[in-house]
């Protein structure tokens, strides 16, 4: 099958090697022009996945319209925010496009899927979300993920091609579930790195992160998902290990806001995204459209955007939580 | 109100001491009367509760009867395969019991309430249950935790009594689910333990988490549970802070078995019970009765006592998933 990854940072850079290592020529797509080039000089890509050794028969291509052209599958794996612009190459693409980008789009509230619905309107759409922190998959360290679209044989496609021993790929058709449940744990993931940060318990980190499921499910359930979706790979499952993992970037950026470091302050030291900043705030839109509590993700929002202190934050959540049960 | 606690581990100390802190005179009974004799003496229980300040004006009492006889409610914290002989002095209590162990009898399949409804047939019963490391609670961690009974009042009763800013209590009337949610999470916390053992990474873990909970939630409804009772605090969040906290002695017995030592060897040198290898087998013989499927608990199982290596259980695990889902 002929493929094209777009997109160059950890995650796009791992699958891009999945895939050539299932014997599929791969092409792969950076805004970073400067990243391609060393990808073809050294085979390594150190900006973004440092200490992996890549194949060197990658097809390096600056051009994203030539990137895509007479394409089967391109896998779209660009920050969220850069979505809508790098897939207008994608407008007259029949073949299937694979999104693992995480986020909602700020002010229309849309998915991945759903921006690409707008510049993809020939594609078949899925997304491939869960558990797979990219230089664990770089490394070949099991791990399992959820391959959804609308359409069972589409999901079932997506299924076949990334399919291996040590990276399972299950099926969903719950699109919208398996999207909005990748984006909102980075949110979540936040908030415990911020309990992380002030030097909270597990016990606390715990308690949180429970009722960070509720939440991520109440929201996607007033969006059409499918409430069990979020107690599967793709919701729980990439919540834990986005909270735990020394590796997330979400889990430390909240970490480096627990410690009382700020927002912007953080953000221009960073080389790679940490979704979760725009997410909380798409998220926060799309909880008042649709009438949702969202009590953590409201104050993981204060933190980024208002300034709140992060401790402040923590202790009204903590007073806010205890009205909203028995 | 006339309070004891019978059982001075980590769990029962820590609760006396948040207790008495609340303004209650606490007797706490000791099967190890050296332990009481420290608690006497110098105000801490290190064997079980290290570095942490008691009351000096706790009533140690090493006779069960006389600790809680016109006693108002009990707080049970003795290891699960010693309640039903501990709480033989409670037959004709007719206060509230609390039962804070996680566990499942072997042979009966019942779970701690379902024990002492037969030993102590004229009490009231709860059962205290959520993410706590016992540690934690003791410094003042904030928390949360799930006080649950059949009775919506005695439930209201346990909460009120045990609610403080720092450790809140929600209520619940699924006995059934809060009581096997903190058993059964033990036996999935050794399986996250051997994942760590075997140097598998955070997204195999948080995967086989994932995994477990569904696990445990079917177990639990064939058992007359609710569903949703093994998303909440007793259920994904006590399992959560015992597949990861390095306080967790079930997570840690897991993670030496995955290095390969004998279930038998670090058993023996353990002073605090790993609950998980108990319930091991009481959750295999109660899954083989209701003609459930739980193979990450059929796993450990085999691992503590057959003998199973850790790496081939795990191996075993990933191959006989793969064919439960799509």
């Amino acid at each position: 099958m002929r493929l094209t990854v777009l997109g160059a940072g950890a995650w796009g850079t791992a699958l891009a090697k999945l895939l050539h290592e299932g014997g599929h020529p791969v092409t792969l797509w950076a805004y970073e022009a400067e990243c391609l080039d060393e990808i073809r000089r050294t085979g390594r890509n150190n900006l973004f996945l440092p200490g992996i050794d890549l194949p060197r028969d990658f097809r390096c291509e600056a051009n994203p319209r030539l990137a895509v052209a007479d394409r089967e599958l391109v896998v779209v794996a660009t920050p969220s925010r850069h979505l809508r612009a790098v897939t207008a190459c994608l407008a007259d693409f029949a073949g299937v496009v694979v999104t693992v980008t995480k986020g909602i789009e700020a002010d229309t509230g849309l998915t991945m899927t759903g921006v690409l619905e707008q510049t993809a309107p020939g594609a078949h759409l899925a997304a491939l979300s869960g558990p797979t922190l990219a230089l664990e998959v770089a490394r070949g360290v099991p791990t399992a993920i959820v391959a959804a679209s609308h359409h069972a044989e589409t999901a079932a496609q997506v299924q076949a091609l990334f399919h291996r021993p040590a990276f399972r790929v299950y099926r969903s058709t719950d699109l919208v579930g398996v999207e909005l449940g990748g984006a909102l744990k980075n949110v979540i993931a936040l908030a415990a790195g911020v309990c992380d940060g002030l030097g909270f318990g597990d016990n606390s980190k715990a308690a949180l992160i429970t009722r960070g499921i509720a939440e991520m499910r109440r929201l996607g359930v007033a969006c059409g998902a499918q409430a069990e979706t979020f107690s599967g790979l793709s919701g729980v499952g990439d919540l834990i290990v986005t909270c735990f993992s020394k590796l997330s970037r979400n889990r430390g950026f909240g970490e480096r806001l627990g410690r009382g470091e700020k927002a912007a302050d953080i953000q221009r030291g960073m080389i790679n995204v940490a979704e979760g900043v725009p997410t909380a705030r798409s998220a926060v839109q799309l909880a008042h459209k649709l009438g949702v509590s969202t009590p953590i993700i409201d104050e993981v929002h204060a933190m980024l955007y208002d300034g709140k202190d992060a401790r402040q934050a923590l202790r009204d959540l903590i007073a806010r939580e205890s009205k909203a049960e028995d």
